[in-house]
């Protein structure tokens, strides 16, 4: 039988041992899964394009380990009450190619994209970062500061969004939690002073939500929503001030905030800081830029740390997903009695 | 919550309405998809290799519902006590992303493969074809040989595999069911008289289970067991005699038995027979050949009478895949109360 996560277990998992714990564990993961770069066979993921939005597969294995996950990116769903971006994913054993563990992945993506970005900070943010801003405050924007706030210890948040209500909630539910959060403006305003920006937007534009003018010295910039050809958020003039960091350059090119410059414009992945193979921030002043348009080694990384979390514990049930006939050539044996032609 | 169909359920569909009648019905669907080829956002499968076997994703659309299928296949399985082939797949609402129905699909996948096989030589095949010859009597044989039955009325069957057990098996689940059955000793005795040749063979290697000398004139070919890359079944001489039909052509020049034939040897793609726009057979004695790897466009189809059929009664139940928070831009408010820091 094959492992089961619901979303009611998933979200006890989360309540259990809080989201700020278990991304900062995840982390650890992510970054041991990229350090180890080469092991993985990897390819851009397969996008299907329609007029409400884009529904994604997202493969990767590693000698031993196969992982996908199915994700939708639909701009237009929270204004008719749905969530703009669910997921669910698996787990497969590369030797026989059978699945092994299956989840919901609209939470746990929420978590892994939150810990990719807080531990590609902890690389690249000057090590002395205490302020962020974020400009956007959807779903996402809460799991960005509990992760940055495991792995960095950031405490004080400058948010802005372009509808307050977004905000509010995110004030709702994270002065609870002990940051210090500013609302702003404008996200000038709310870039003003911060050592790290977040830009994490839903709008599917070639958007400006940050620009040139908003970005400081030292600053390093966290950018999430540049995930998909024509959603960008960044001023592409920020991209020229500082090495961009990126998950896997095909990908980027195609989805992330890069592709508004030509195909040969200078990035860096991710595995090479982390071994060593390239520099990643070089000087206090200057600016880095993280292109994060997420990867499936973060998915692989997620549900491999979900599935030891919960292995042997009340929140893991099984699913009947693969057929186990008595002889594996006589398939045909499972569906029983003859039935009269 | 979205709809889910286990192993359980599927085999208590197959056996409460019978593999004949399901598939019969099935192959309906299949030819009706097909004929709306133009409307199909299409793209070939996506393939993880490995020293042990393929791991692939298909996913297909159309401008309502999008489908994929998980699959693996790995030939050296059914020696460890595992099947060759599992799978399971998925029905997604394009407008919204989100996943609407679950399946198991090892049992699917094999009334699918057997239904488009029927429903395409209902086209290709002689019309008086009275005889089938079954080169591999492994997990997908019986299927074969029932949906024959229900959508062209063949009664006879002539069955060689290299595995004497294989074929006792075939003999065992197929008389019972009023199928006239001749086990043969080489695969030159079955196809001897045969109106239809069926290879659906295993092993991953390029071989020769039917030579040119095999194949009579005005014989149908349906090629099943050529289905990637470095595995196929024909003598490519039996590829000159007559009309290919294909599913998806850059899918099948790549995993097909035309993957041994020069990139621009001309095919034809099914829906354009279905549809009128390319012949079929032309002769009586003309040879025709289905050169079959398994299109996405047959789970689509499958998934869709599957729903259909299942829909209001006790063997479909729902899975909690989908996180629905209340707020669709607060999903961390669905993670329970604030844990302390």
């Amino acid at each position: 039988m094959t492992g089961f996560v619901g979303v009611a277990d998933m979200v006890r998992w989360v309540a259990r041992h809080g989201a700020e714990t278990l991304m900062t564990g995840m982390a650890e993961y992510i970054e041991a899964d990229f350090r180890r770069w080469t092991s993985f066979d990897k390819t851009e993921r397969v996008a299907s394009h329609t007029p409400f939005g884009v529904i994604e597969l997202m493969p990767i294995s590693d000698p031993d380990l196969y992982a996908f996950k199915y994700v939708n990116g639909h701009p237009f769903n929270p204004a008719r009450g749905f969530q703009t971006v669910t997921a669910f994913g698996m787990l497969a054993d590369v030797h026989n190619g059978y699945p092994v563990f299956l989840s919901e992945m609209t939470l746990l993506t929420a978590l892994r994209t939150a810990a990719t970005s807080a531990m590609v900070a902890r690389h690249l943010a000057r090590p002395d970062s205490r302020v962020m801003a974020m400009i956007g405050a959807g779903s996402q924007a809460e799991f960005q500061a509990l992760a940055f706030r495991g792995v960095l210890g950031i405490e004080r948040l400058r948010v802005y969004d372009v509808d307050p209500a977004a905000s509010a909630k995110l004030l709702r539910n994270l002065r609870p939690l002990g940051f210090e959060v500013d609302v702003c403006t404008s996200a000038a305003e709310a870039a003003r002073g911060a050592d790290i920006v977040t830009t994490c937007t839903a709008d599917k534009t070639v958007a400006r939500v940050l620009t040139d003018d908003d970005v400081a010295a030292g600053m390093h910039v966290n950018a999430i929503g540049g995930d998909c050809p024509g959603k960008t958020e960044l001023d592409p003039r920020i991209l020229e001030r500082g090495p961009i960091v990126v998950e896997y350059a095909p990908q980027t090119r195609i989805e992330g905030e890069i592709q508004n410059m030509p195909l040969d414009f200078p990035v860096t992945e991710l595995w090479e800081v982390l071994t060593g193979a390239a520099p990643g921030r070089r000087s206090a002043d200057q600016v880095t830029i993280f292109d994060s348009v997420g990867f499936a080694i973060e998915d692989y990384s997620a549900l491999r740390f979900l599935r030891t979390g919960v292995a042997g514990t009340d929140l893991s049930s099984h699913i009947d997903l693969v057929a186990t006939p008595e002889d594996p050539k006589d398939l045909f044996g499972m569906v029983g009695a003859p039935v009269p032609a």
